[in-house]
């Protein structure tokens, strides 16, 4: 029995086999739905959201309370808060996400066979998608928007401190979608907070296409391991900067200081500088000064410490975590090879960087680093589908099947082949 | 313990993941080879398998023999065998896969952003991939050849029945590989043939980037369930011929013959025939004729009976499957609407195929119905990868994600975004 919500778990089941059941039958008709129409529904949310920000506020306000009695820190509830000015930004984003290119029925390529078949691929959308995230309501909206523009019904399921927040979030765009004729099961937010309800939805494999779960490790961990549907991890950024001995100094220091300063509980943020042993008397005396202005701490392995004995003693666990915050490891390393050995083996396959001046050494480390996102004199923050002209995303990819990288409205679409003939048989 | 192969529970997972190490290393390193380089090492094993075809009897020998003593029936015997012919097929297969343009290093897009950055989108290679198959021994030749020339690192598990002739295949072209310099991870098989051994295997989401399984639904169902690796179904084909009220029925009925029985034990195969009861009358009767040429049982519903008392009764379970052989459903429906409904509740998402002279309800066909594959006007048995020119294929994906349909040598690939910069910080 789950008390929470006075739901036995066979009701529980039944519920959300039911919300399957909606979605799948939404998004055959999404499908083959006009920009025109999905544009039509997308306006109606944002409107609905302005219009209704009083009530928007006011669930938030029982967020915030219960966030306040768990003992949430101030970044937690900054986060979790709602104000009017947040509100119309979430109003904007799906204003936004109209003016982007529709990517479904785009002909990806055409092919006439010698036996006069004509074999069209096209872009449709993927289904359904299973959405699975944590904290920030605005993610409520942006994922709906995203998920509709490409044509694919959602099924949502947000964390449990927002919960009030992305119900009536969720409350208020479905009514504005379907008073403007949109199918009920294209937007859907599971109401349950229990941890049951998404181990029933990782199991839905005959109604929902893909889950895409965004938020921290452990999140994402406990979504692979139960789940039958096909994943898209929206994994950690364990980003490096390697320092290459040809490296110009100065554009390294800058690149540096904006890759951990600028925004460090990003996942694009820099966790580790690896710095070649040539430079490293030259540049980790630039670097300490630049990390001592900026409050920086750096985590050094022996080597390291030779040259900035006021570095703290490096854990090697730490060097596969996020810091997402104003701490860095640092390193020696003797080579590019080196660079790129300890990146493979650390890294989490999001974003790295070289500095260096030399065509070579950058495309041995271009070429050998196995990230989705590789750099040449330029920082890791620009992995991000704004960033990258994709006009909006819906996370990074850290895997690399279907989508690596950022994940914008062509990366919500799979393809069919149509093919026409005229009697053709083999 | 698992006694089979002498080795403890412990053991077999230290090997495994042994294996799994392996293949990360020599996939970093097989993503930079030269296609020039790959096309060697193809072009040795295409004739190490020729210049051992006696070795290879004699291992496949030893599966025969005790496939007859487990009383394998004689197509899966059939199956199983190698002879001169054969071994000659697979030593082609690889000389084919030569002659393939290499999918590694295409650049699929590119852009200069306002600040001055360029982001090149380039394909790469998968990395490893797990490959599961049951039965025919030169899947471990074919998988092998088109893995290696993606750039892919290969760990191969066949079935049990062929796990003499598995064995020397993979021996053979792996000295062949390695004596022209293919890292010793490239391609690996898996010895032990205790399920323990996959179960193993499908936990291994730090080494494995993809696994495919191919063979029965069993064998897939588990996989998914178990696997924390992402996984590209080739799962069952329940393949639909939608005859409609405008229907040519002469080229309806070759369609029908060719879809039915050219090959039924293919997945393309049709499955079902669903006839607009407008031409019921007229249609059936041509149907029959034919079909009692070719030897082939109709299991119609009560509607169906009515235009064919001899047909066997309809049990509704067997919609869902594939009879694999000369047996089929019939079905009555009022229109193309209520055949996509059919189709995309009983149907795989694999093919299905409409006839009709009108091009509104085609259009209907083709974007309502939700299967890779779609048709209008011709024989579903066209659901290939070499029918659809892409030279070979791996298998054929009924997942949306990733790859759709048949898998070739693109759809064996990733990408990364290669981003060059001179200093730009955001």
């Amino acid at each position: 029995m789950n008390m929470e919500q006075n739901l036995t778990d066979a009701e529980l089941q039944s519920a959300i086999e039911a919300m399957g059941r909606k979605a799948r039958n939404g998004a055959i008709q999404l499908a083959n739905v006009s920009t025109e129409t999905k544009n039509q529904w997308l306006a109606a949310m944002a409107d609905a959201i302005e219009r209704n920000s009083a009530e928007l506020i006011r669930a938030n306000t029982a967020d915030m309370e219960n966030g306040a009695k768990k003992g949430l820190s101030a970044a937690m509830l900054d986060r979790l808060k709602l104000d009017e000015g947040r509100i119309k930004a979430m109003a904007d984003g799906l204003r936004h996400v109209m003016t982007l290119p529709d990517p479904v029925g785009e002909k990806l390529s055409e092919t006439t066979r010698p036996n006069g078949i004509r074999i069209e691929k096209v872009s449709v959308p993927i289904g359904v998608i299973g959405f699975i995230y944590e904290s920030r309501p605005n993610v409520t909206v942006d994922a709906a928007g995203l998920c509709l523009k490409a044509g694919n019904a959602v099924i949502l399921r947000g964390g449990s401190e927002a919960i009030h927040s992305n119900k009536a979030i969720a409350a208020c765009i479905l009514k504005a979608g379907m008073d403007t004729g949109m199918p009920e099961g294209a937007v859907q937010f599971i109401p349950w907070t229990t941890h049951a309800a998404v181990s029933i939805l990782l199991k839905m494999d005959s109604y929902i296409n893909l889950i895409i779960p965004r938020g921290g490790e452990r999140l994402i961990r406990a979504v692979v391991e139960q789940s039958t549907i096909p994943v898209i991890k929206h994994y950690k950024g364990v980003c490096h900067l390697y320092v290459d001995a040809e490296a110009d100094l100065a554009m390294a220091l800058d690149i540096l200081r904006n890759g951990k300063c600028q925004r460090p509980g990003v996942c694009n943020a820099l966790e580790t500088v690896l710095v070649n042993e040539t430079i490293a008397a030259k540049f980790i005396p630039m670097l300490k000064e630049m990390f001592a202005k900026e409050g920086v701490t750096v985590h050094g392995d022996p080597l390291w410490r030779q040259y900035d004995p006021e570095a703290l003693e490096a854990v090697e666990e730490e060097l596969y975590n996020e810091y997402l915050n104003l701490n860095i490891s640092g390193r020696i390393v003797k080579s590019v090879e080196e660079a790129v050995t300890h990146i493979n083996h650390y890294g989490s396959g999001h974003s790295d960087s070289i500095i260096t001046a030399n065509e070579k050494t950058a495309q041995y480390f271009l070429g050998y680093v196995d990230s989705s996102t590789v750099y040449w004199n330029a920082s890791t923050r620009f992995t991000d589908g704004g960033e990258f002209g994709m006009g909006a995303e819906i996370g990074i990819s850290t895997d690399k099947l279907h989508a690596r990288g950022p994940m914008g409205l062509k990366e919500l679409c799979s393809y069919k082949y149509r093919v026409y003939g005229s009697g053709q048989i083999r």
